[in-house]
């Protein structure tokens, strides 16, 4: 990879908090964050999968010790100094900032603050629509208690440090969202009030939501991401098809709504689709790469063939391991330059032209995105 | 690209009228084209997008003025002889007919005769059955006097010089086309006839009129085109899957109808796969090629995955501006020859094989499909 | 390729039984079934498809004639010694072992014993289910006696031989398989009983069966294969999305039962994120490889982007022929090693490893999956 390409700095606009020192050399979980499957999958099957010889990569290059098999993993993670490590693997690949989707942390998760000392990168916040609702749904008796709550909360996330929010509604119900009237929303509270479950699961309810606070974020212009496509098994893939997101779209994008598809794997085409002919749309590539090592230069290239560059963004959804953020970096910037070097493209665009795209892609876009606010 | 390939002759088997000289130097109608986003979509985000420095650079090559910026464009585009500039540009592509879907076609459009002369194409219609339908829906009062104005229309198509009819069912209600009764049709009729649009969006009745007119075109040996998957965003994608036309395709094929899946993308590979399980069906994939610059190779070798060198075709599905056409034949071209030195392919067929598949493709299909009608 | 790399034996889990002698020289079933095209299906569009002269080649080289179009074909196949090329054929490609689905056997084939002898590799036979339930249809006059018939031939499956079962729901009523009640399907075969057809087509039957042999099959460790994705077009694609597995699979796996997807283009990608998500899912791109000539390092490496190595298998799907069963060796190992040669791949694993995931997936995925059974 062409040196200079490799200094283009990283906003990282969708990932998770890492484990502080306390977990550092927790082996198991750095084996298992590199797939999405649940605990009860094999760890022979894991030890498998092309990504993982990359992980042992990092780790001896950022250790100092060689590192042949998940059995030499744990003393050599133990010997290291976290903070040194963690500072090497974020400032190396560049990462500038990370947004972080603080409604899944790992256990032992530090603060932001702490975070943002350990990885030399910002860090800033984004606000899970789902568990709002489920923190407000303990202390709240009736729905318009909760329905106030929750819109208290959304309605303050700019003032309090939020640069954008997120919907796991494709985890839940789907995403094929419509309007639900309040007195149906109302009777669909009354229900998960009488059960014993505190997980927001009707279908109504989480569209109610959604729907409902898409404007209260457009007036902060708060974008709104969407978990799409691929994930652990809790999700049911037919149902996360960004298409699906159809006519909230096309209801909330002409009224200021930015709606940023997430991962969108194996539905990238589709999502880049989507990013060419709505205005407002945006999307990435994020989860798949990193875990689909082998994945990167066909998949961010397949996104790319009808998206504009201003409507792509480099994500790594990583979360608990620093080593995942640093192989997400690099396998995306080599997969972006590769499709930066496609022929068609060489022959009509010139070098200036495309680094400028790289620009965009790697933190441009997230910062226009996310951190300019227009009145 | 080698120099023989680009020699091959074009038959453009689905594509619309371009502009006058009239229109010759509108720069936006140039940008917008390249693109399927409607109007409200931000020239900003049409400007990131890889396809339009091709677009600047044909216009320098065929205007001889370097124009390095969307700012530059008008005055050169004003300045050109635009016969000449057209002729040129379908010369150079090699495009020796042109099949043109008069169903949609840009303000400021000359009549297929001067679009003939501009080009250096001969041209022939396309007929658009929600087009009729509409077109003599103003003038009947009774659904049987609309029926059998229809009837009449499409009977005439081949005696009038069409060459094939099109539906753009997958616009309004979708792909999955089933037989309607007369006595249901009649009542959407009355519903039609009843509200204020002169718009055909009942679903009974697209399905009633594509269903009855498949034989109608049958007996003339017309192929019916569909446009399938992408499109602006007036098509929900999810409709637009061809495998949605399953029953059409086994009720009507046997019935001696050709039926012609347009676009296609991204459905590319479903769209193949029919082509090579069903008599009768035939394949593009055009406006992916040219509007997704980057997409061409990779696009066209999935659709070839599957089916046989006989029932694909060129197609660009261009509009209003010359220089669309252009783009899509080279990007085309290239992607056939790319997808010909396949290393499979290369180890077992020979270059005189290969050579005549490429002519298939870009102009004896066509030819056979179209012109050649069986008694 | 590299010539190691061509010594890999081979495991074909899922194919079929080739014909014997007397059909040696038929050469429309060996044009026939270079495709999934029902039998009305033009020849000439056959001969059109990028598989066929590979064929030509293949039998040119076992045959020792040079063969250059289909006609000269027939001489030179009734004049080889059939024993000697199939020996040829299946030695050359390292087949060591064929599970024979006997679900479907073309005319004129010969014993599972014979095959072996004229193939050299050691066959064993895999259970169709559906066959099992329409086999003892007939002479079964209950419900009960049917379904006692049923549990007691898939239960002594193993003990007689066959080392995994298979389901052709997909093309029946599609893969969405669900729990039925005894009641149920007790209603479904007293129709099923009073139509005319042995053919059993009834989605609630279809349900009932797969569902109740699952356990039946798991305690056996026996797994069971689904046809999945592309097929003759008796299947509609939409159905035969291994998606639709989902609750199949999170019910039965963590009873123990190894579901296979089979074929699953074009949904492998699909296919590759369930092996890397669900335990005990595994799966193959056999049947597009060989008869996607083009797409076998395109599609292997899509179904690579997220499998463990250790999920994913060898399959020819070939039947009737034996040239077939060369080739899908052949263009699969050529697939896998493009694959393994991917620039991160290399960029991370060894040559050792990257030698023993060829191997997992050439072989030994198989004989673990299917030969050696928990107690």
């Amino acid at each position: 990879m062409d040196t200079d390409f490799l200094q283009i700095p990283l906003i990282d606009h969708h990932c998770h908090a890492i484990v502080g020192p306390n977990r550092q050399a927790d082996t198991e979980a750095l084996l298992r964050v590199t797939s999405e499957a649940p605990h009860g999958y094999p760890v022979e099957d894991l030890l498998e999968r092309a990504i993982w010889p990359a992980v042992l990569t990092y780790v001896s290059r950022y250790s100092g010790h060689v590192v042949a098999s998940y059995e030499e993993l744990g003393p050599v993670l133990q010997d290291v100094d976290y903070a040194t490590y963690c500072k090497a693997l974020f400032h190396d690949a560049r990462f500038e900032q990370l947004f972080i989707d603080t409604g899944f942390a790992p256990a032992g998760a530090p603060s932001l603050g702490e975070i943002g000392r350990l990885t030399g990168a910002k860090t800033r916040p984004i606000l899970r629509l789902e568990s709002v609702a489920e923190a407000v749904f303990k202390e709240s008796s009736s729905f318009s208690q909760w329905w106030e709550s929750v819109q208290f909360k959304v309605g303050q996330a700019r003032a309090n440090g939020y640069v954008g929010a997120k919907s796991i509604a494709a985890y839940r119900s789907g995403l094929a969202l419509h309007g639900v009237s309040y007195a149906d929303a109302e009777r669909a509270f009354a229900v998960w009030k009488s059960s014993d479950s505190a997980r927001l699961e009707d279908e109504r309810l989480l569209c109610f939501l959604v729907w409902e606070c898409a404007p209260i974020l457009a007036k902060q212009s708060l974008p709104l991401q969407f978990h799409t496509g691929y994930g652990d098994p809790d999700t049911d893939l037919r149902l996360g098809n960004p298409l699906h997101l159809r006519d909230f779209v096309e209801t909330f994008t002409p009224q200021g709504l930015a709606v940023v598809l997430l991962h969108t794997y194996p539905y990238h085409r589709e999502a880049g689709y989507m990013a060419s002919v709505y205005d407002g749309v945006y999307f990435d590539t994020s989860l798949i790469v990193p875990l689909g090592l082998t994945s990167a230069r066909r998949v961010v290239s397949e996104a790319l063939e009808l998206a504009p560059y201003s409507r792509f963004l480099f994500a790594s959804d990583a979360h608990t391991r620093p080593e995942l953020f640093a192989i997400a970096a690099d396998l995306f910037k080599d997969a972006l330059e590769h499709h930066l070097q496609d022929p068609m493209l060489s022959r009509f665009s010139g070098a200036g032209t495309r680094e400028r795209w790289a620009q965009l892609v790697c933190h441009d876009n997230a910062r226009k995105l996310y951190l300019e606010t227009s009145p």
